[in-house]
Order: C-alpha cells, then sequence, then structure tokens
C-alpha cells in the first residue's frame, strides 16, 4: 500500500489560485493516479489539522502493509517540526511533494523543515508530482536506475 | 531532443562517496536512460566549467529541436547566478536534478539560486531523479495528469 | 453574512491578563456586536485549532452568503502560514484584528505572516476592533470614504 | 479636538498611483471627514518635513484641547524614530493610519517604528481608516466595546 | 492533581530512535511516575494536536484542583507560540520537560519559545526528568531548598 | 564524589537581586544539600575566575573518584567555549543548573554553550534544581525511570 | 527644463574632504554644466533638508516642462523611504547621481533605497556624472544607443 | 565659543518621561551651563528638523570663532548618516551627548551612527552630560590629563 | 585603446528577456559605440566563463596601450570576488555598466562585489551606459567636469 | 572612596599604540587623578584577569565605604555578560570609561554588553575620560546640573 | 609526486599589490620550492578557471602517484562550493595556503567553504607557507610530531 | 627565543578526544619541539586563564630576546578579544597554530577572533603545526622564501 497524503488548503485544488495550482479538483488528481496505477494498493488523506497528519501519518508509517507514502505537507512544510519529527520517526519511506516550485515564490517558502526528513523531495512537476513519487517509491527495491 | 547536463564534479559518480551519490558512474546512467527512453533524442553533456554550461545551456535552450533540458547544477546551484540568468533566458524548460536530497545535508546546499529559473527541481530520488525529469518533460504538452 | 472568528486562547478574554486584553469575556464581545449591528447577520466561531480554523474560513470563505470575515488570529498571526494561504484562497475579504497593540509587544509579535493576506489590519483598539472591522466590511461595496 | 495628520507623499493622494492609495485627493477625504463628523472639532495638518511633524505633534499633543490625533507618518513610518519618541512624550493618544496594507507591500515596509508609541493601528481600510480612527478615539472615553 | 501533558510523537516513545529517547514506552513511563508517587494524583494526556493541547492547559490550568502541570511540548516547543500564551494564560505552574537535551541537538532545537512561560525547564534527563519535575512542584509550597 | 561547582557572582547569592536568585546564600543552600544527601560524599566549589573553574573541572573531571559534577556555570554559559570544550573533555557526566529559568531573561541568557556538551539542563527550579540534579547523577546508573 | 537637485552636505563640495569629493564648488559644478549645456534649460536646486527636497522634486515632477531630474541624494540614499517614495510617485525620470564610488566606501553607504525609485545610477564619476545623467536624459527620447 | 546644540524632542525636557529624562527644562539646564561656565562664550540651538540641526552645525562647524560642539542629536543619532557626513566634514570637534544611557533602553538606542564621526561620546550622566563635554572641549587644547 | 568586456549571458542581448535588457543585440551596441567614438580605438570582448574574463582583464589591464576597461560583469557582480580581485590589481582604471537599473530587482541583485574595485559605476541607462562609461574614461585626463 | 578599575592591557598604557591610546602610563594618568582630586580617596586596580576583576568589583561595590567605580573594562567590555552580571549585583553606581571613541573602531567595538549594567559610559576622551568620570560620582548626590 | 595548484589572479604575484603579496613572482616561488626540496616530484599548476582547477585537481587526485596536493584557491576559497565538493571527493589529502594572512583582511575573506574539505588550512606566511605545506604532507607518512 | 603557548584545555592532549587532536601529550610535543630545534632557545607556558596568558604574552612579547611567539588560543580563539588586543599591542611577531582544522568543525570555530592580529594561521596540521610555526619565525628575518 502507498499511502498519498495532502495537508492544508489542498482540498481546495482546482478552486484555488489555478493559475499556481492548476484547474484540477484533489478527487480528479486522485483518480487519476488510481488509473495510472491500476496495481497498487492506494490510500488517500486529506487534512488541514497538523495533529491529524501525525496521527495519520503514524498509523501508516508504522503499518507493514505500507510501501511508502507520497505527502505533500502544503504550508506546513515550512515551519512544523513536529511533522518533521513524526517523518523521522517512522520506517517507512517518505517523499514530499509541492505542486508548485516553491523555489521561484516568496522567500519563506524556499526552505523545507520536513524536507530533511524525507527521503526526497520534488516541486514544480504540478500533479504529475504526484505519479512520480508513487513511481519512484515502487522502484525503490528495484534496480538503482 | 532533451539535454540531459550535468556539472561539477558529477563526471566522479560512482568514485565519489558512494554512500551519497550511488555506485552508478555517469555514463552507466546515461545508458540507463537511453534504454528508458529508447523513442527519445537524448544528448548528453557534463562540465566542470561554469563558462561552458552556459554555454551549452544557451545553444541548447534556443535550439527548436530541444525539448526540454534536465539539468543537474551541482554544487553551481547554491551560488551561480549567471546559470541562473542563463535558465531564465531560454525558452525551452528546464527541470533540475539533484541526486542527493539537498535539504538533509549541509546547511549551505538548502537554498537553491538556480531552482527558481526552472520549471520544477527533483531531489533525493538517485539516478532514478533524471528518467523522473525526463518522464515529465515528455508530459509537459499532454494532459496535466 | 459576516463572520467573527477567533483563534487559540481567546475564550480566555476576560480570565486572561486583563490589563492587556481587557476585562470583557468573548461573549460580552460578540454580545456587544449583535447589538451594536442588529441589522447584520453575524456568525461567531473560536477555536484553539489552527486545523478547525482552516476548516471553518474555508467554508465560510466559499460561502455565496458570506460578505467578509473578521478574523483575530491570536498567536497564530505570527506563524501559521497554512492560514495565510487559506485566507488568500478564499474570494471573501478578510479583515485581520488584534485586541492589543502587537507592534508594541515582544519582537516576535511585530509581524504578521497572515495579515499580508488580508484587506486590512486594525490592532490596539480593544474589542471595538471587531466593531470598527464590521463597519469597514458593510462599507466595502458603498462610497470609498 | 481632534488633529487629523497626514506626513509625507499623502498630499499628492489622487495623483499617485490609484491602484494603491485610491483616487481621492487628501482635500476630498478631509472633507468627507468633517461630513461624517459634523460635531467633532477637526483640525487637518500635511507636511513632508519630518521636523514640521514633530513641532505639530509637540504642539497639539500638549494642548488641553486635543481628544486625540490621527496619524498617517507615511514613509517616516519605518525608520523614524523622532517621530516615535515625539509619540511617546505626549499625553494625547494617536491612532496611526495606513490607507494601504503594509503587511502585504515590499517587507521594508511590514515593520513601523512609530506604530510602538501609538495607541493602535489601522492599515488597509483606505480612506475610510481615518474614520474608524477618529471614531476609535470618541469612543475612548465611552463604554469599552 | 498534578497533570502530566505530553506533545506531538511523545506516543511513538519506545519505537522511535531509542538511542535519543530511550526505550520505555509513554505507558511504561507514566505507569512508574504512579509507582514512584503513589500519594499524589497524576493524571496524563498526549496529543499530537496543537490545539487540543491548548483546549486541555486550559482546562487543567484553571482548575481549582490542579497543583501544577508536567508538560513536554516536544516539537511545539520551537514555535508554537499559541502554546506559550497559554501557558502564560493559567494561574497553575508549568514545568517544560524534554527528554533528551535539546541544546546538543540541531540548532533550531536550542531555543524553546514555550520555556519562556514555564517556571522552569529540565532536559536531557530522560524520562527520570518527568519525576523531577513532578517532585519539584510538589516541594513548590514547602521550604525552597 | 559528586561536585557541586558554582560559576561567577553565584557567591553573592543572597545579596543579589533577591527576587531573581531567592534569599537563600550559596551557603545555606550547600548545607541543605549535605542534609538533603547525608550519604553522598559532596565537595563545593565556587570561583569567579574562568581559568579556575577549568582547573578545576579538569581535576575532578578525571578523579575516578568522580561520580559525576553538577555545574552551574552563570554567565559564563553563555559564551566561554573553553568551559564547554573542557566538560566535553572529561569522562564524568555533567549537570548544567540555573537557578532562574534563563529562557524567561535577556535575549542573551536564551542559548547557553556549555550546555551542548552536558549531559542535562535544569533551569528555573531555583535553589531546588542543585538538589535535582545530584538526585539525578545518583540515579544515573541505576533503572531508567 | 532639466532640474538638477543636490541633497545634504553637497553645498560642502570644495571645502569637504577634497580627496573623496574632489576640489570644485557646487557653483562651479553646476556653472560648468551649464557651459556644457547651452541649449537646455537647467534649473539647480540644493537643500539639507529631506522635506524640502520632497517638496522640490514633488513641484517639479508634476510640472510639465520638466524633462528629468538628476538627483544626488547624499546621505539620505541610504535611509529616505519618503524620497524614495516621492521619487516613485511623480511621472518624471529621474537618475540618481553619486560623487564618490558608494560601492567602495563603508558598508552602510552601499545600499541605496532612493535608487530602487530611479531610473539609472551612476556612481564614482565625480562631478563628471552629472554632465553623464543630464545627456541621458536628453537622449532618452531618441535611438536607444 | 562652544555651541551647545539639542535635537529633537529634547525642547520637551522637563514635561517628558522625567524619570528617563530628568525634571529640567532645557533652558534651566542652559542657564546653569551659562553659570557653570561664566568664561566661557556659550550659544544654544535646539531644532526638531534634521535639516536645520545641519545648516547650523555646518554653519558654527565652519566658524573660526567656533572651539567646538556640544552635541546631543537625540532619536537622529541612531539613523541620520546626513547628520553623520555632516560632522565628519566640519573642522571642529564634536562631543555627542545622551542624558540617558542608550546602553541600557531598547536595542536600536544602542548604536549610534553619529557617534563614529564624534570626538567623544558621553551618555547618562544626566544634564551634568553637557558640562562635562563643554570641560572636556575647554581642555583639548590643553594638557592630556 | 578601450576595451569593452561583457561577461555571462550577454552574448544573448536582444533575444533575452527585451523588456528588460533591450531589443539591440551586443553586435548592434557594439557597432554603435565604434560610429559614435570614431577616433578611439575600442576593443571587443564577451564571454560566459569567470576565468576567461579574468585572464583577459589581466592581459588588456597590464597593456599600456590600454586607457581604460568597461566592463558589464553581469550575474558575476554580485559573487564573483576572483573577478573583483582581479580588477583591483590591474593599473588601468575600470568603469562597471549594468544594461538594468540592479537596484530595482530581486535582493540579491543590489550589492556588487566587483563594484568596490571599479572607479565608478552606471545601472539603468540601458545601451547607453557602455557609450557614458567610455567617454569619462576618456576625459578622465582632462578636466575634472 | 572611589575605585578608579582597569582591565585587560591598559597596563600597556602608554607603550601600546600611543596614536589610538595616547603616550601616557597608567601610572601616570592615576598621578594626575590623585592631583586634581586631592580631597578625593582613589583607590586604583588593574588586573588583566576577568575573574580577578569580578571579585574586586564585588568586593569594593559591597564596601559601605565605597562611593563609586570608574571602570574601563578595555575588551572585556564587548563579551563579559559575567562582569555585567557583576555590575548589577553590586549597589555602588559604576560609570564605565573608554580612552578611545569606541564607535569609531572596529564593528564588534560598537557595542558594550557591560555599558548596559552601568550608569553611564563616557568614551573618546582620553584619559581625561576618568577625571570626568571621578567628577560625575562626587556630583551624583548634589544638585543635578 | 605533490602538486602545487595556485587559482586566480596569483599569476600575477610580484605585479600585483607588492606589499601585500610580496614581490617575489610564481615562477621564482615554484623555483624555490624546487630547490628547496631536491627529492621531491613537485608539478605545478595556475589556472584562473574554476572549471579547470576543477578539471585539474580530479585528474592528479585520483592519480595513484600523487601524495598530496598544495592549493592557494585565492578568491575562490570564498564562494566556491564546486571546488569544495571537489576537494572533498579525491582520496589524496590537499593543504590550502594562502599567502596573506585572510583574518586580517575584509569581512568576506574571513570565512573559507574550501578549508572546510582541506586536511589543513596554512595562511599569512608568505610564500613560506607552500614549503610548509609541502613539508607536513612529506612528513604526512612518518612519526606524528 | 621562540615562546609556545598554550591556552585551555591543552594540558588535555593525549587524554581528550584523541581521534581529534592525536595521541601525544603535550609534554610529548614540547620535548619532540625540543629536538627537533636543538639550537633554539625554546620556552613553554601552558594555562587555562586568559588573564595568566596575557599577562605571560605581555610579558615575553616585550622582552627584547623574545624572536617570536607561537600561540595556541584554543577555544579562546572564538571570543578573546582581550587576547585579540594583547597580540596586536606586542611588537613581537605571533603565529596561532591550531591542532585541529577549525574549519572543518562546528560552526562556531570558523572564525577567529585572535586571528586577525596574528602574523599568520597554521591549523590541521597536529603538533606538527608548532614546529611549522617555529621554522617560519626562525625564516622571518631571512630569505623571502
Amino acid at each position: 500500500m502507498i499511502a498519498v497524503i495532502n495537508g492544508p488548503n489542498l482540498n481546495l485544488l482546482g478552486k484555488r489560485e489555478p493559475d499556481i495550482y492548476g484547474s484540477l479538483t484533489l478527487d480528479q488528481i486522485n483518480e487519476s493516479l488510481k488509473t495510472q496505477f491500476p496495481d497498487t494498493d492506494l490510500t488517500f488523506y486529506q487534512s488541514n489539522h497538523e495533529g491529524s497528519l501525525i496521527d495519520y501519518i503514524q498509523q501508516t508509517g508504522f503499518d507493514p502493509n505500507t510501501k511508502g507514502i507520497v505527502f505533500n505537507p502544503g504550508a506546513y512544510s515550512h515551519y512544523s517540526i513536529a511533522l518533521r519529527d513524526c517523518i523521522a520517526a517512522i520506517p517507512v519511506p517518505v517523499i514530499e511533494v509541492h505542486i508548485s516550485n516553491i523555489h521561484a515564490r516568496e522567500d519563506f517558502r524556499h526552505t523545507s523543515v520536513t524536507a530533511a526528513a524525507a527521503l526526497a523531495v520534488i516541486a514544480g512537476l504540478g500533479p504529475q508530482g504526484y505519479a512520480a513519487a508513487i513511481r519512484a517509491l515502487l522502484n525503490n527495491t528495484s534496480t538503482p536506475c
């Protein structure tokens, strides 16, 4: 199982500044991921609550069935040391995804405190970033390139 | 055509700190990419010279046959405003790739001045990052997810 | 409808450091606002949870009946980029209110990350700040002065 | 008496970047304030000179007839410690007003050295901010909400 | 009654990086505390939610039966101004406990925004820190040394 | 043997700002510690000299009879890298004690360069902090909680 | 008409540190400019008063006869946001001139807050900088090179 | 002749925060100085205008009768590079005086940009600072101690 | 002889962001300079290589026929201490030129490390800046204004 | 009694950089002070040891015969928080003296951590600064000006 | 073999600021080194090109005949993370040499990013630094002192 | 005579973290130096006291028999401005030695305040650094390379 977890305000995808975040809703993105990975057991979760994200990451992160986590921490990326600790605590690999290129936006979005605990970071690929992250987690146990 | 460009010290892949950068050489990675994308015209370039990288990116970046550039700027990522200007100047999309997760290393590797000019950034996927970037460039003109 | 939203620890108004925050409780303030704006549909909400505030602002912020939001983010004002993103995402105007003059307190209270996404900020007017904000939202569609 | 004092470049209101500052001139704003507060003795002053503003605030600030001062320090807000000291020295309450939301503009406009000495700050309400400040000063001696 | 409150990720004690946090689970620690202080009414609470911690601290902090609070804010220690305000608002004394010596870890763990509102801080004593804090709260009303 | 070492100005305890440091003298505190730990061999040392503190910590820190050191570095805590190196050099565990809660005082007291080399830090418990530190050192070899 | 405006202490040219500022007086420089541009209507103004400079720049900056302004803000360059706002408010182009190379002097002279609002900056050419600026303003409407 | 020059808000001495600035008015201080130095030609000047202070210091600073200047720049001390340049430009020695100990007040009062251009600085002696400065200027040409 | 040297990405002039850099190519600018200064021996050089620029500046800078160098370091201006050292090492005067007003762009373009070693800096005059610099170098040996 | 205390390297006065510190030895300065204040009981002390200075200031600072302390902390001024605490702890007033104008020297000499605890600071008057400080301490109990 | 590598502008030794860098040319220094170490195979290389230095260090750094590298990175020392990575990547020890004492020059020369990857650093010994570095590399395999 | 002076904690060499500092004791190093320089009069001194080091450096630094000083300031290197002033005050040249490469350790060890006053710095050569420094001092009066 691979868990696809989205943080604060990502439930607004499609409604919110479409020039930055695209016009697809989160449901449409998740449906598309299911279609692209028909053989993979994907689980989806979204919350605006820092604590709920920690609870959920802990729960799936210690679940022996979880192969990996794709996590878009949204704005929590820039200040939630609690999420960073949570990612560092679990044995499952986490790939951090950002829809937009955070390096090209406001200064306070240039650093990610959660990224240091993740295995990898993908930013700016739009919704494709989720698929790229899933693919990377699936390849993780196979040949290195 | 998609250009895969590597910056300083990446010619040492395989020899240099294999625990960080993996044990594949750059040639092996490039060969693997050719195998993975048999239908794509891939061009490879590596240089330790900031100026040569600028020359090459300018040349391929204005070449109408270039569909995109996959660029690992190595350490230049952290201070070369000249490369940033170069990426910003060309019409072709550039995806920045880092083999290691730069957010989890020394402080001075947490910020990338070149990333702001790129379309997207992929860091920490190991050599797979190059393939993920090529795939994203190929999808760029097709459906968004 | 105008939503009056209060963030963390503001449920303690009246009990907590009355020399800074005054001796009125939040209920008394809300009652007074209803009295002052008898013709306006006012809704009140308070939570100590960052995620619940985001949920509520999203919900009211996309509700076509909402004319505006008066929001006192309390301490979240100084670090919640997630709330900032939420305010930026909704089409309804938000006026940020602080009971005390945050510029005259500790250094870390001098900057507000949420304020940049709000339409306006009122700080230091005490409980009157809420009324001033409501009045401003009501005038918003009328003459500019 | 309530003094309405405007600092540097505010004599240009109406001519200067109307998308930021609105299209009303300072005279029109002042006339509108007189109309809105027919029973209040309002005095108006504008100067581009830091020293003249200090002179005037001292003079009105120690005048026993002055009930309060509404002050838009313009750009002096961000560096004039002399004006801050002046506001701190007088017994009359001062409310600082900014037409635009200074928190949403350039970084150097996010901090106000004068605000720390003021009673309250209103920013981003446009010309209405002056009226809101006058109203707050008039209520100051009455019920707290 | 003395409340022992633990913040984010501390429910993972025993599973998470045992070289830093020891091999005892939170339940084992709490049991041990009950054994060590048989005559004291101890209450235990853990949450990963910032807002829930605020709710709980407010509730116990204004409860006349509460003699003191032992609080390990975990990572919230480094950025939750809302928790700091909450601790400052209640009349009951709070002692902040960290299992590891936060001064000897990453730079961003060297400062604690919550500690300024606490009565005292104990860091690096491992699970014994909780017992030391309880003992200090019990002594609080007796002789000073 | 456990050494209790006090740094600069702590010989003034009782005379110096009693609202911060309490009214007990250092002799009274030391006497009380002897009474509280009748079975422990306690040695006491105080000096205002950075070099003398280094000499003494080296000497006791390499003495095979020393079980641990309780050290209040006073103001040296904030800048003496030489003391930090000294603590790091010795095999004996050191617990740093501060009588007041240094996190709640001036900014320059929020960081401790010596603390990073210590085993643990106790701040704000008043003179009880010394006893808590001794107790922790004695327990060090026994059960973890 | 082109206005040549000089800020604080530039009335001392010739008397003040001639090794930095040269031995010509301001009158001699102005006379020389008249000789060099016999067909251009040049107006000269100097003041040590920030407010007077703002008044004068506003007045000439909105005068339809003014083709451009050559402005040496002297030390105000480094902190007068009020002058910056004034330059930004007027429709006439402003070229900022510094007699010495400010980049080669004290650190606090390396940044110019006024320069961001000017069209161009010339620093270090000595009194010739004024002539170069006038020439540039005259060419402004003609061929680009 | 020795000029005693006072900057912004110092005309309020006696009325303004007497616990910081004492209860003497500026006139009383000046009278006292005349009494203490009956044989010295003392001139007094006060202005709230940065530009007027520059004008006056230039004028007296190049006057061959001026033996020295005693200057209290008030708040301008902390940001007026124009005054600093002015002091540096004149041949007459300037001693900077502050009535209060600026090092013991807010952070932004700890640095003085004007002090670097002065001969000496006296801060915290109260009104006596002026007399000490005059005495030092008179001794300047005599024996060094 | 006067050398006109251009750094990285300036070979793209005309193609690259014409709203910032104008629509003229570097060849057109150089031709125009030859036309404007028919009696001056002008040499042109452009390179994207930091090392090649150093080589060339050294070579022309020690050539007794070189009267001066006009140098647009492009982005190297902001970090190349090696170029700064090179400019400082040669006896020939260098005038730094920037086509755009670097003070009005991103923060990292506000400081120039090379400018401190140059004689003068001209920024924001567009391609005219080169001509202004040549003119200044030619005048250098003649009358000061 | 008034104690005149000098810190590190001040025993070298006369031998050490006479252009900064003058040509008088410390003995000559002390003798001159005795001559200038024949009716005052002056005590002199110098040490290069931070700890010895603390010991001596404590001893004289609690001596009921001490009227005041004149203290030149030399370089300790810039980092000795232990000396600052010592000055703050004693009931006797301390005036800090620096022979040179520390504000006009290297950046790290612009701030004084000890000055915040002193009554007043005199810097740049040369050896006369000691006499000025003694005079101020003697006047302390008499009329304010 | 020991490689002696010099970076940018060091080909100017003897011509460039002889008071800082001495009057010997690089050739003279290299000749002197050959004379001093007649039994050692010394190779010399100089380049102003960052990329060429990387190429050369890689080549010699992986050559099994290379015993060590003496490297003066010149100004690249302060910003070339690419050179740092290169030094870190090779198995051969590198000793960094600076002719002048970089700690006693401009602030931006006080930190060396390359030094962290080197074995040792020698700065300020003049041309002797090269000989000292060679001697240290030769001793490296022998007794430690 | 050449004095070899060691600062705080260097008396622990051999016992303290041998992987960083080597396994030789200070006595063994000093003996080895005597053997290596049989014709040179070497004097050895070690102290943990900042003040004693200042006393000793002053005494030997003004002794006409002293040819030079080799000084390892240990941790004082990073904060003792008093030692820096002392080194700057004496006429004898000082070479600063660090056994480890301070640039490759914690951030706070990257800057040396004492180094700016020394003639040269040698770091990372292990105990050999002392011999290299002595050799350099002996050569000082002979040929430059």
